[in-house]
């Protein structure tokens, strides 16, 4: 089977390397949009504590978020350790008492069947302080041993090495799709045409038009984040948990002394590329507010990010009723990082006709 | 009238700004492709000395460079000056005695029917290297008054702010195109509908992505350009005048001791961003064999810029046929500099019915 | 007559330039600091709105601003056009009406015996929003056409090039001093001793750090500027006035549709060249208050600088007391881009023997 | 016991968290100068194949290389394992018959007491492609298992946050000394005096300009290097052997798709920061004319860097004579990441009066 994958973001670049271990030939088109979410993509990696109740969803995500080690452990035997990725547990707080005490009652009930989430704690404000030293000193947390970051960047560009590794092959271009009668007609940049038995198009915030040639109206639209990184010059922020007061904003540090601070939350934003005024302004104040530690830090970047937003919170994923060969691969919003690797793994599964792991009608193209 | 004009390269934004002057109401939308060929472009504005023999191509070239007066004066006059432009002259040199001399033959042709190049000198080794002190001291030249230089970048930018100040709207956001029975269907980036009169398809190396969906064709490909950004620190090079060694490369010089470099042409690159070991390599190397002054220079930048390469030389623009209220203008290549403006303004004057300067109809699409 | 002057900043780069035009033969080094003021400096020319008093500085500081008309005219013919400069006007305002009164009678005192400010203007609130578009729309303003702005970073680079051009030398390199018996010995980064019959310490916020091994206290430190540079996509910037708010704040504009909003005063920084969470915020929230219009403005760049402060306001420069052949050029803190150029000429006078515009012993170094 | 290190690069952040480790209360001062070497440093640990026969400096060298596996052992149980390093090998080339067979009987002699260097292979053309496959195909080699790389910047900012994680300070500042009768001041870059019983002064290239004023004069000049990072996009590089063509130049990978081309070697530079027109060129011209396959690499960055070089090539540590508390810290070379750890830890157990590894009175300053 020779496979196309369109767009190596987090979901397209998991499912060709789930696609290139199960033996298929695999050919990967990136045309390195600037603003791809997965290169903005803070990584958090803790489903228990989310707002988010739909149930459907959240197995889901619970199930990514599994799917890590699996992962991580694979890349690690391909020699790809590079991931920024570490298990270093998620702070739960939240500045509004009934918001923490409903965050408690989630999470005690999640992780009774989530053993990987570890044993949750109660932390006192001096205790949440000493894991995240910036942070406010009057705010209690709930602490989850097994939260994890990683960088979505590097761990994209590992899976897409890993499938290299494998055979697969990768080019710095894009792909144009047009319909005739007897099916697609893939080109290249340069109008060259393309074969394969299938088309994924894992093309994120832009794959409504990589459609549209095709007559399909795909209902996937850009929101914008704005995503800040800090540095706390000299100091080791290696194992600070992952921070998820529970508004729109988080934070996780790296290595590197690092502190990132997340996201607006832009959706009438269209692709507007540009760091605006208003937004650096928005998550500098919510930082800050939360950790007033983080006032004298570096600001060392802002990214841009487009997430892939359908209509629900639902991914969006499998083969296109009517026109044969032709997969999508979206939807992920703010979830693409949880989410992105096993949802790679459900859908080379689905192509390869390996066993279903779970039923996927509900995030059929069109359902 | 309401037009919609995609892409704000040079062509663009100049048919933008002439539909503007004529009353049209107008609204840009420019995605912001970093490979952008008018970002990248270096400005020379010279077109006496060119290889190309194409006669009825070369009025167009010519016409386009006389065109600079005009629109400078006018951008002046609207405060619009920061545009890198300067008639600084041209040095027109070969390391090839018998092509020096065809060059020498060529433009004087040509300059009898353009006083705009002023009186062409022939210039000694020493006194060449006079005008241009990096360069190497063997080399006799021609020197013609009247070429010119201008920022590609800051010119395309100023026209855009002119046409915006005559009421034009500008969106950071790209524009998808869909056929239905009774026309084109545009969508921005949210998948709102857009209404327009007219439709103008500026979308340079991209434009073929944006017709497909259309069933269109257009024989528009990528031709990538690396160019390399020098800078003589504390050396005035403002007056230095454009260097044409009658190879595929060239050099110009902006106010802040910058030397500019072009470029590789690299045909079948597709949409490949990278700045290549190999393209770095080539350019500095034409560079300091041609000015060995250029050793110790600093390199402070490298653009990558992908020119919209048509089948021919000659530009395709004008309407096409069978679908009313679409227009593109495209394929330049690496004419774009010294020809856009110009054939924007014939664009817009075709698009409103103002009186033809020439016949267009050997650019017309499909023509 | 041999010079040598250290640093190549507004004060230095001025000094270098009109020791160039008396004949001097000078050498100018630069160690090319990141956080040098002039090349984070804003570029507001226009001194009849400050709030400082002293007569003395004010006077130095209202002759600076005359100069420019002179420099300006001097590097055009040059053919140094690159600098930024535009009499753009200025705004002066005030969210407090107390402040805004005083302003308006400091104002209309020293205009008597300023022509050059042009005729001051009362403006409505409509008419203050017309000339500086995104400005809130309830605050009136003085209006003085002869307020302007200059870009620092091209002005200096430019009278530096203007130096060169006369011959003088200019390398990336710093200097050290030495005290001997017989006078100071300067060396450069190899080590290599230099020989000058003068040298001029115009190192700026580095000076006490190169005249201290000369038994030296100078007594000048860093004060760290924040100032955010926003971008306008597709506005017309070039005409819009400087904006002075009567606070520690201000904006302008550049042509490339640039607002430039300036600036933090961190006076015990030392030398922290980090962006700032804080900084940031600060800047970008009281350029907002001021102006909503900028909260969707792309933020494009944070500059640091280090401005010079001294232990008053005034400038301390002159011959130092005790060593031969050595001066200072100082202290301008953040008047340097409307001084600095004027007083390089004074101190080139003071130095080449040429009658002195006015008495500078009250700037001489330990006065 | 209060120490202030100045200067965190490779020998500075080692000496300073040697002396926190021992309890020693540790301030360390760094400018922050952007060509520090370590900054730009590659990475290559793997002292067996030097072509540098000097006994006394040989040992230091492979000392060096051994203490890494304690160095990095112990920052990984402090949370620091991000630090660019991996024992991937080493692959000992060349061009020439005579230096390869010259090569192999060096490394011959000299691991025989090195277990650490792994048991040594002479490899095929093809095998030694197979192990780095851009290398060009007709080239014999010698592998090395023990071979190692590290991120220099990487490294040195992990020892220097292990410091403040033992209770150390560092401050983004540069410090000045004086002599006083009494012995030495110094000031911050506000001008305030410090204290502390041992001043390590560790500046690299500037500590020459530090030293100055004491009456020093301290013979390490800057040797300027630019090295060249490039991309292979989508290749998996990890585990890449580093790559010693017994020339000036060398390669070694990252795990990121990085290949790292250095380097120049410029010994009359002064401080010239500037990425060179014929720099650049020589690099890549070098790498690609060893391993043809970076052709089609991208360029992702050059960095430079300013190596501290003695008269010698032998370190110059330890106290200075005749001033009570100063040590100096310097003179690596290009030798300063093998080295550099295991200087600062021999120069640590000086200062605190550990017992001493081996003879350090060849190192002394003036020595």
């Amino acid at each position: 089977m020779r496979a196309i994958v369109i767009g190596a973001g987090m979901f397209g670049a998991s499912t060709a390397l789930q696609l290139a271990r199960s033996g298929v030939e695999v050919t990967v088109y990136d045309h390195g949009h600037p603003g791809k979410a997965t290169m903005a993509g803070a990584g958090i990696v803790c489903p228990w504590a989310t707002q988010v109740e739909e149930p459907k969803w959240y197995e889901m995500y619970a199930a990514g978020a599994r799917f890590y080690g699996d992962l991580v452990g694979y890349l690690d035997a391909q020699g790809e350790r590079d991931l920024g990725y570490r298990k270093v547990g998620a702070l739960v707080t939240s500045e509004n008492r009934a918001d923490f005490d409903a965050a408690g009652a989630r999470i005690a009930a999640r992780v009774k069947t989530a053993p990987e989430a570890g044993e949750v704690q109660l932390l006192s404000p001096a205790e949440a302080q000493a894991k995240f030293p910036v942070l406010k000193g009057d705010l209690p947390a709930w602490f989850l041993p097994g939260g994890a970051r990683v960088d979505a960047r590097l761990l994209s560009a590992a899976m897409l090495r890993a499938a290299v590794a494998l055979g697969a092959r990768y080019h710095s271009d894009y792909v144009t799709l047009e319909r005739r009668e007897d099916g697609v007609i893939l080109r290249d940049g340069q109008g060259a045409r393309l074969e394969a038995d299938e088309i994924i198009v894992a093309g994120g915030a832009w794959a409504a038009q990589i459609l549209a040639p095709l007559g399909i109206d795909h209902p996937v639209k850009p929101q914008k984040g704005q995503i800040v990184h800090l540095r706390l010059n000299g100091t080791a922020t290696a194992d600070w948990p992952v921070l998820l007061p529970m508004s729109s904003y988080y934070m996780l540090t790296f290595d590197d002394s690092r502190v990132v601070v997340g996201a607006t939350r832009e959706n009438d934003s269209g692709f507007d590329y540009r760091v605006t005024a208003a937004g650096q302004a928005e998550v500098l104040g919510a930082g800050m507010a939360l950790c007033p530690g983080l006032a004298q830090a570096e600001l060392i970047e802002t990214r841009i990010g487009f997430r892939p937003a359908g209509p629900t919170i639902k991914p969006i994923f499998g083969r296109v009723p009517g026109i044969a060969g032709l997969s999508v691969a979206n939807g992920l919003g703010a979830g693409g990082i949880s989410i992105g690797p096993y949802a790679g793994k459900l859908l080379a599964d689905l192509l390869t006709g390996a066993p279903a792991e779970q039923d996927l009608s509900p995030y059929a193209p069109g359902a």
